[in-house]
């Protein structure tokens, strides 16, 4: 079991003892699965000129922004660790990366977080008006299920894998999901809040739907449904840590980077991690996820490989540090 | 064959020649069936006191404020025509209605329509504040995929009917369905359009979720995949003919029956078929496709029973007659 985090395989061992350099090279894995994925829903999004309005203009304009596609390539690599057919599981994960888009695009409205800039460009509003970036959200946020019931899925996944797929996924949107979340969120912007609320908020506004990319990935490879609760249980601890390291991030990169405005959690009055435990405190607890995300990856069953999921992981954290 | 429109018996002969009186009583299978979906939601809605901030509280407002439950009760009657079973067609048609609740709260929002009062209330944004209403509506959108993908509608329905239901209703949705209508009814408030777009628009807006009850209820009650668009035909002619009444209602009913502000149209500069056509001209337009879909409608298999669909025809004609 080897993994290693974004090619910087000369510093890797002192991040962390897990860390065993060489053998995956995460940037180039996730450019791969990223191509993957965009070729994907190239060829299913609608062609821009179509439609009403500008409304497919608008919808490809959020979806082929910069994006790390970070959750698709997660259900992809779950799925290859349980050795799965990548094109089982790429309708899914192309699912979640709309979803993604999708909450990001109402996030940012006006009533929400009025963010001008996302992925580096103007957000939907901003370029497209208000009233298409609700209307642009909502598409992204239904045509998930159009991809995942579509008989072409039929040839690659039994129906009542394709079910549970949606089922996974609509669940990490609604009350165990990225609504709640953002629910959460706003709410936390009139008060000061602890962790145990903070780490709540994040295990649906961020968790979910990580976890549901994991999970989709077991579906895609085979794994039977009972045993899905003991095998995404490395999920939630990613999900922590990915939010870590974007409270980190916040406060640590550079405009350019990040593709939005740093220190908006700041400016924005939002507890976070870094606001609640300090940058050192806050890296620890990174570290300490990860460090349990590991561990629960080498609990996996014999037979499976999870190097690159030991290696996103790594990459995860490393964002922020 | 015998249908009869809400119960009207007595002046039922004199509006359209299909009517033969005395059979069905639309007012009260609506109420009947509406109960029915009203206490699959409640059973599945979380409680309103759960949750983030106001999230299910506000959900609940929304999906049990006064309405007409014609969606899902289409759905259950088309579904009992080809003699299938209620609670199998049951998620589908409260899917359905959540589908429809969730686009009227993003419609109403101020980026839309803007629309203080809606089912005889304040609408979600005005009662709840907006970031919340779209949070609502994405709850709303999605959820429904939470409920066809269940188990327990696993024991009701065959896994690939679950998909191609799933399926159906996210159609109902995107690029042939209401978000693209919305998209198009937002262009025309800027330009006046003709009959030819203004039918587009609503085949879009209004018809594509009415089509999506029928074929849900074709594939509940197990008619061959094969055969759902020759068995939905009559569909799109109920569309387009509740969509002519709701726009002859939005001049001719009073607020407390229609629940909104009337005249809404005609100030905000919609074309609609009434401005196009006139009242009497859509009046015509209305009876012409209510006839078109009874004609579809005994076209149907023998062995079929549509006589609560025909029933339905003449309900929705005479709510703006």
């Amino acid at each position: 079991m080897t993994h290693l985090s974004r090619g910087d395989a000369g510093s890797g061992g002192s991040r962390s003892p897990l860390i065993e350099p060489g053998a995956v090279d995460v940037a180039a894995y996730l450019t791969e699965k990223g191509a993957l994925v965009d070729a994907f829903l190239d060829e299913r999004l609608p062609a821009a000129d179509s439609g009403p309005g500008k409304l497919h203009e608008a919808i490809r304009y959020c979806v082929f922004a910069r994006g790390k596609r970070f959750r698709p390539a997660l259900a992809i690599a779950t799925c290859e660790a349980f050795h799965g057919r990548t094109e089982a599981v790429l309708p899914a994960a192309a699912a979640i990366e709309l979803i993604h888009v999708s909450s990001l695009v109402h996030d940012d409205l006006p009533c929400m977080d009025d963010a001008d800039l996302r992925r580096g460009k103007p957000s939907c509003h901003r370029a497209y008006g208000e009233a298409l970036a609700v209307l642009v959200g909502d598409w992204l946020l239904a045509f998930p299920f159009e991809i995942l019931s579509c008989p072409s899925m039929g040839a690659l996944l039994r129906p009542e894998q394709c079910c549970i797929t949606g089922q996974e996924i609509a669940r990490s949107v609604c009350s165990s999901g990225i609504v709640a979340g953002q629910v959460a969120d706003l709410e936390a912007e009139r008060r000061q809040i602890g962790l145990d609320e903070l780490q709540r908020l994040h295990v649906h506004k961020t968790g979910a739907l990580i976890r549901a990319a994991v999970r989709c990935g077991l579906v895609a490879a085979g794994v039977p449904f009972a045993d899905l609760d003991a095998h995404a249980r490395f999920a939630e601890q990613l999900g922590l840590a990915f939010q870590v390291a974007d409270d980190i991030l916040d406060v640590t990169a550079d405009e350019a980077t990040l593709g939005k405005p740093v220190g908006a959690d700041n400016a924005n009055n939002k507890s976070t991690y870094v606001s609640l435990l300090g940058l050192d405190g806050a890296r620890r607890v990174a570290e300490e996820t990860a460090a349990q995300a590991h561990a629960l990856l080498t609990e996996l069953p014999p037979g499976s490989d999870p190097s690159v999921l030991h290696a996103l992981v790594d990459f995860v954290v490393g964002r922020g540090s």
